[in-house]
């Protein structure tokens, strides 16, 4: 039970950070780090680690700004347009390229334009030069000794230009700060090895590793520990020994038996923090030994790279002399209701889409362990603590993890998830870098609902209708109203019964599903009502459906859960079944379309999309899959 | 005169982009580039080359989302808050970790909180399973076969990590992009030499091939060609033997006699752009040579920065199939009339702060040959064609070159510019990483003028006023009424006259400058008020110096021209005197002290600035500096 101490002692974030910072400050460890010289063309991106001086004046002499002739501006005070005046080259007049030095006695320069040859040893000028015309004069730029570039600044690349034409080869930046990262773990395997049943693949070390050197840190991975307390202390001390700037510490789990990390910390230093109120990421330890931070990061994936980006990043950029990062932020409109824990910073994933003149943001799933969620999401929502969550309709503060322009070239697509969507996706990509399909998937139902709220801008379905015989369109007719939505043909797929490789059961069709572990898909999903339909066929009730209730959300993971022997069957597409090595009885071609308002035809992504749909070789490729037939794809379907 | 034509083909930026498209198109280097495979590790910031799909499901097997006890749900039915359910372990309840697979037959977790132990063999629970709770399903991440990472995108953390997380040691991502990059100019000598009167430092490669890596490519830099048109081809026809992406040729001056790359383009290939219509930058040449893009890139290190981000910077993200690199815009008012010429886009670097309310864009030195006004600039204004300029008070839209937060934390100091403000500008970054002092060198009136318009938070002056016998306060109360500003003593500073070592001219005081060579500081500067008020003093009229129209804008300024033997004299601080290894004859000590508008006295960074005039640790600092006393610094003076 005592493990449970560490969830009762959250802290609120702010203070977590107050703690660290203060014990930092107490080990002298919160100030940016000394400099090191390194060579002009290996500074990009460092951080000066002192304010940089000219060493020479630029231009180091004045110089000619155009091509022409250097003269003594004074001896020109007689020429005119009407009386040209002749100088004597190499005498009172010196021909000089732009950059040029100019020679003693010359404080102008006359462009070669206005200069005409009178012989081979004489011009003629036709106007007075003004002293220190078209002359860039010495130190113009830079002057010896002036102040070029301030402490704490990123070089970028015409500071090093600038760097460079003062006289610098080197320049004293920021030492990077180096992070030791300790995965722990019995259950983990290193990301080269084929993880056995039970395993797992240890990947969070990869994520804050590149989150660290993307600040300018770096970070060296230590092997795997296992669940064992001595070998981890062993390690801890040994990454002490190394006197790094911080060390990490990756629990396998969040709070399992084997979690250690906390009693390691404290002895060999103290455990400060135990566990942060932030959601997801809670279980997060903040120590020090040595004088040397320790963090413990929690180990579902997205808790730990929330934690870097909350807690390890910023470390980075304080010990380089940097401000906190900023990302550009966005005032979305929620499309859900979000509970949050009162007491905790609650960070939500969520996509973002600009439909109708608003950016909507429709929180993903929320489950930690969920890296996909990360990957997907266009942005972070942060509803502070003492807030309970936010009602669908509210704003939300979202931090952008994609350039805005990047929102406004998304098509969102909502409803069933087709997996030959990710195949106009690539498509779409080709054709225009700034465009976007992102696909969040609800179900054929969940996306013409989706439409009708104005969240989405396009829905994908696939819903049977018995007593029309038709697909989809008796469904928009109901949710939408025919006159303001179009309907495309995306595809037709061949659904059917996924079974284990040989069909060791030797099933043929639903009428044989007595008695047999079923996966289903969720309410509202097109190939339940298909199920549901076939079930009311055969004359068989959902009672008598050994697993009716166990629902999956995609055709991909009912044809895993027959493929990992967890069911002995399911419905879907021949394609996922293949994709799997799975058997597969097909039981009847449906359509797949996509339903779009009107109003969004003429959105520049929805028009690519329409495009691809008519491109032949799309359809050919889409044709090519098996299960699919493309030769009504992109077809409008009048009703 | 040919030469001029270059300038008269001027084209649109539009249009140059668009020949450079066409040109890339026919010869089939338009579209972004193949793949190559590297380890996940080497692979943060690259992008990926195809969509990218799970190898292996994730969770690969149902597992404990807990710690606790799996069970079937089925088995657990009974159990209630007052009837406690017994479950023999190891039969009906297997302990499992969080991530632990689930035994054969369990379909949920129970929490280990919320069990008694009976005895080692049984536990107790007081509440039924539902199926699946607090289980992570097979799956339930990524499914095997299920694209992950869509094609064109740029890794993240997060996205290695899921890649990882789904079976891959490897991702196929763009090559990157090759660059080669030709500088050219028998002028130039390269960054590790010491250049010679005469000589200037090329840098401009180091700039170009800092944007390039930047962007995500690959540079490399040859030896520098001399003026040698066979050489120059010679080196051309080597780079396009090597079959880089894309060749630059660097032009050691904008427009020289010795400017020979076009022609050398047009020997190997075709210059299909002489010249486009922006400013800086107009000598851009664009052509072709076997199948592979050559740029010539003009001399002038502004121009030269500006072509790579307008041209080459978004070829290489063409190449990476990524989006034009976004920079975010502000919209400020502009503190001066900009004159534009009518058929360029004009892009102006400008300073930037927010004052009152308003965000002002005060333009820097527009010189193309002056990096160190690209450096301070903290963003770009972008005149568009058919506009000749905006007028002072005019709405300017700005590409940021800094956080929009970094500009908050911004004070601007107009007027005079003392060296020493620059020790205090490092003061107040290594106090803050958020606050910033940046300067504009105006003079003394010109930074009390812009205090009045609110241009600037404060300004610094020393402005004798001959009458009063003391500095600045009677032109503070002229140019800004008494009760709305604060005057703060910056430092005391010795006035002198600045000259060449050993002071072969044997000059004593202002009475000796009689046929002398002087220079002067421009109008409205205190070192000249104070100077023309020593003539006065002298009855020595401004007619009698020779040199008093020679105008310099800095202290440092007039000390370069004297160490350059450009002048026999000078005046200036000794400060600048000693820095350059001059003579100095002391002849006044002078206030420079700091006017605030009162209004500004608790903005941050001004309150940081006061606080470290206060510190004793920088008054020492300042007042060690030769010519400097800081026994009054920080002193608010009464008026």
């Amino acid at each position: 039970m005592a493990k449970r101490q560490i969830y009762l002692d959250d802290i609120p974030l702010d203070e977590a950070r107050a703690i660290l910072q203060a014990a930092l400050a107490a080990a002298g460890a919160a100030s940016p780090l000394v400099g090191e010289r390194v060579a002009l063309a290996d500074a990009l991106g460092r951080v000066t680690a002192e304010p940089v001086r000219a060493l020479i004046s630029s231009p180091q002499f004045h110089c000619a700004a155009m091509d022409g002739y250097a003269v003594s501006a004074s001896a020109t005070a007689s020429a005119r347009e009407t009386q040209a005046l002749p100088l004597r080259l190499g005498v009172e007049a010196f021909p000089v390229n732009t950059g040029d030095p100019l020679p003693d006695g010359a404080n102008a320069v006359i462009m070669i334009e206005n200069v005409n040859h009178q012989t081979d040893s004489t011009i003629l000028i036709y106007a007075s030069a003004a002293p220190w015309q078209h002359v860039r004069l010495m130190g113009e730029d830079m002057v010896a000794t002036e102040t070029i570039l301030q402490v704490n600044h990123q070089l970028r690349p015409v500071d090093l230009g600038a760097l460079a034409g003062c006289g610098h080869q080197q320049v004293a930046v920021r030492r990077k700060p180096r992070v030791l990262i300790i995965p722990t773990g019995g259950e983990l395997v290193p990301i080269d090895k084929k993880p056995e049943r039970g395993q797992l693949i240890e990947y969070n070390s990869l994520i804050l590793s590149s989150q660290i050197r993307a600040a300018g840190g770096e970070a060296q991975v230590t092997d795997i520990i296992g669940d064992d307390e001595k070998a981890l202390r062993a390690a801890l001390a040994d990454a002490l020994a190394s006197k790094p700037d911080l060390i990490l510490i990756l629990s396998g789990s969040s709070a399992g038996s084997h979690d250690f990390s906390a009693r390691t910390i404290d002895a060999l230093g103290e455990a400060l923090v135990h566990g942060v109120a932030v959601r997801p990421g809670h279980p997060v330890i903040i120590g020090m030994a040595a004088a040397i931070p320790v963090i413990g990061v929690p180990g579902y994936p997205v808790s730990a790279a929330l934690t870097g980006e909350l807690f390890i990043v910023p470390l980075i950029r304080q010990w380089l002399g940097l401000a906190m990062p900023e990302s550009a932020t966005i005032e979305a409109t929620s499309t859900r209701k979000i509970t949050s824990p009162i007491g905790d910073d609650d960070f939500v994933r969520v996509a973002l889409a600009a439909i109708d003149g608003r950016v909507l943001a429709t929180p993903l799933q929320r489950g930690a362990g969920v890296i996909t969620s990360l990957v997907e999401a266009d942005g972070l929502a942060h509803i502070p603590r003492f807030h309970e969550g936010v009602d669908r309709g509210d704003k939300l503060n979202v931090a952008l993890y994609r350039p805005p322009s990047s929102i406004e070239g998304t098509a969102l697509i909502m409803g069933s998830h087709d997996p030959m969507l990710d195949l106009l996706a690539t498509h779409i990509r080709e054709r225009s870098v700034d465009q976007r399909l992102a696909s969040v998937n609800v179900g054929s139902l969940g996306g013409l609902i989706a439409l009708r709220r104005g969240e989405a801008h396009l829905a994908g379905c696939h819903l049977f209708h018995p007593e029309t015989k038709t697909y989809n369109i008796p469904f928009v007719q109901r949710y939408l109203g025919e006159d303001e939505v179009a309907l495309v043909t995306f595809a037709q797929r061949e659904q059917g019964l996924i079974l284990p490789p040989g069909n060791p059961l030797g099933i043929a069709s639903i009428a044989d599903l007595h008695g047999l572990r079923y996966i289903n898909r969720q309410r509202g999903a097109g190939t339940r009502v298909l199920f549901d339909h076939l079930l009311a066929q055969h004359e068989i009730s959902a009672d008598e459906i050994d697993g009716y209730e166990h629902e999956e959300y995609t055709h991909l993971a009912v044809a895993a859960a027959v493929a990992d022997g967890i069911g002995d069957c399911g419905m879907g597409l021949r394609g996922a079944a293949e994709a799997m090595g799975l058997d597969f009885i097909g039981l009847t071609w449906e359509h797949f379309d996509l339903a779009i308002p009107k109003r969004h035809l003429e959105f520049a992504p929805v028009r690519t999309l329409l495009a691809v749909l008519e491109d032949d070789a799309f359809k050919r490729e889409l044709g090519a899959q098996s299960g699919y037939r493309s030769d009504e794809t992109g077809r409008f379907i009048d009703f």
